[in-house]
């Protein structure tokens, strides 16, 4: 696979996102300025539809259906944010959703996903079972599945929240995006690219679950098998599309330690005063712990969801 | 003492806060708007410079201080925002603060204080000890006490919060906001009257604090004693101009029970990801207890500020 996407592309992803998406505003803080030496402008997807930015990806690849396509409606597994995006993505166009949870998944999330408007299927809490489960809907329904992060779609449509940050800021230095899957990074990577080329991006990634380093050091893909962090949006592998556009346009990643991480969360948590999900503090955890880098510039940060269990919120702050 | 404040006045205020203040985003949440059947925005003053709406207040008031006063500081007493706002402001003027707080206080809102440059002087936890301390230490050194609300140019400064939501929103039919001292409400009145003469303003009180709402029947102020409520903002009596402006301008108050402003503060950390003081959950609690009368509106909401304790905050919430 080679990836192609060109500007028109995300020129027309922002376009057809314009009303369908929150304009998120773009927050700083004095006091985390001075603590860590730089202009840090957090653009706060947190307040998007849906808790998280995965509602931009969905949006998109749910406008990109054919007309067959939307008849027979969209499926995914997820237990987390990408369920709940394309669940409201598809109910705003009005097709179908069938989004497949594993029987673990917390009862708030398996009600927020049937709250708009889907079909919620339970499997059992493997990837195998999940994989099945999606295919045996698919081959049932002809619902056309939509991967959270590998997809040409998806990552078109994660784009647009580094293009309107960098319409909402001039000159930004650099920009920092956590990475997991890869859809957010490899979108931030684009828009800059094309929309803001003197814009170092960088990664921002957990020390216990540092696969997208491991594996542009390699020139490979290596999965992250046991990852060990707080940021559980970050635990999985990247994706191979967004690891192609993240190696071949990437100028850095960092990691973080779990101190640091929730250090950074609490920075966030006292002197932003927004709820942010733990993956969100993985880019001003890095700049804690690379301050010397970053010192003077002017630094983009994409705050990617919301979506937290106050329980567990509390026990990674207190 | 009458009121005579003018519509160039708020003008002004606007004119000199604008450098000083952050213009705080309007977030708006389409599952609460579901759930209530109203079109609510939300001006989120959580992410004001220290926190709270108190700074506009605080900055404008020490906008006004003659050469001759900045000479000798500003001194006030207070256990919370008003506390933070002022010693900002006064940092950002170059001039000194003094601020009075009881020994009960908690520490990290004495840091934060301190942190502002400003000097914290300790007294006991009684109401007496605050205004004496702040008396001998007008005496000793000049400087101008600042108060919380009671004073024309706090009120015109905390106006330039609701001028500012009705540049970012069209045509509100309500706005409301929380209403302890009167500060916010008060400046609310006045922009609404200039600027936005069709939005009705409404003031949002606990049920267990509710010395707004008997002072507005009895047509006189009545003290607030032993105030009931989890708002711990809203536990003080309303101001002598605060009232005077409020009588002559309001169109409501609205009460809320606890119960309510609990549901309401869930509401908001769920669906608004934000950090917000239980006081901020009044406007929406009055409106679950009201929602007929706001059923198809467009309500303008002020969200007065996010320095919540997290174990406080979690045993609200949990």
């Amino acid at each position: 696979m080679n990836s192609n996407i060109t500007q028109e592309q995300l020129l027309q992803a922002k376009e057809t996102l314009t009303n369908l998406v929150h304009k998120t505003p773009v927050l700083s803080s004095e006091v985390i300025d001075k603590k860590v030496g730089a202009d840090l402008y957090f653009k706060c997807e947190n307040f998007q539809k849906t808790g998280s930015f995965k509602f931009r990806g969905a949006s998109y690849a749910v406008s990109r259906l054919g007309s067959d396509q939307k008849k027979n409606g969209v499926t995914t597994h997820s237990s987390g944010n990408h369920g709940q995006a394309l669940a409201k993505a598809a109910q705003l166009a009005g097709i179908r959703a069938y989004i497949v949870m594993p029987e673990n998944a917390p009862t708030v999330k398996k009600q927020a996903v049937k709250g708009y408007g889907a079909e919620v299927i339970i499997c059992e809490s493997t990837q195998a079972a999940r994989e099945k489960t999606c295919r045996d809907i698919q081959e049932k329904t002809g619902a056309t599945f939509t991967p959270p992060y590998d997809h040409e779609n998806i990552v078109i449509g994660q784009s647009t929240a580094s293009q309107e940050l960098f319409e909402q800021t001039d000159n930004l230095d650099y920009l920092l995006a956590p990475v997991g899957g890869g859809g957010l990074l490899s979108g931030a990577l684009l828009a800059a690219k094309f929309f803001s080329p003197t814009t170092k991006v960088i990664g921002s990634e957990p020390l216990g679950a540092d696969d997208a380093y491991r594996s542009i050091k390699a020139g490979k893909r290596l999965p992250q098998e046991n990852p060990q962090t707080i940021a559980d949006g970050l635990r999985t592998s990247l994706g191979e599309i967004n690891f192609e556009i993240i190696s071949e346009n990437i100028d850095q990643i960092l990691t973080a330690k779990e101190d640091t991480i929730i250090e950074a969360l609490k920075m966030m948590h006292h002197h932003l005063k927004i709820m942010a999900e733990p993956s969100c503090a993985l880019p001003l955890a890095t700049i804690l712990e690379n301050k010397s880098m970053f010192e003077g510039k002017k630094v983009g940060i994409i705050i990617s969801g919301g979506n937290v269990d106050l329980d567990v919120y509390y026990e990674s702050l207190k």
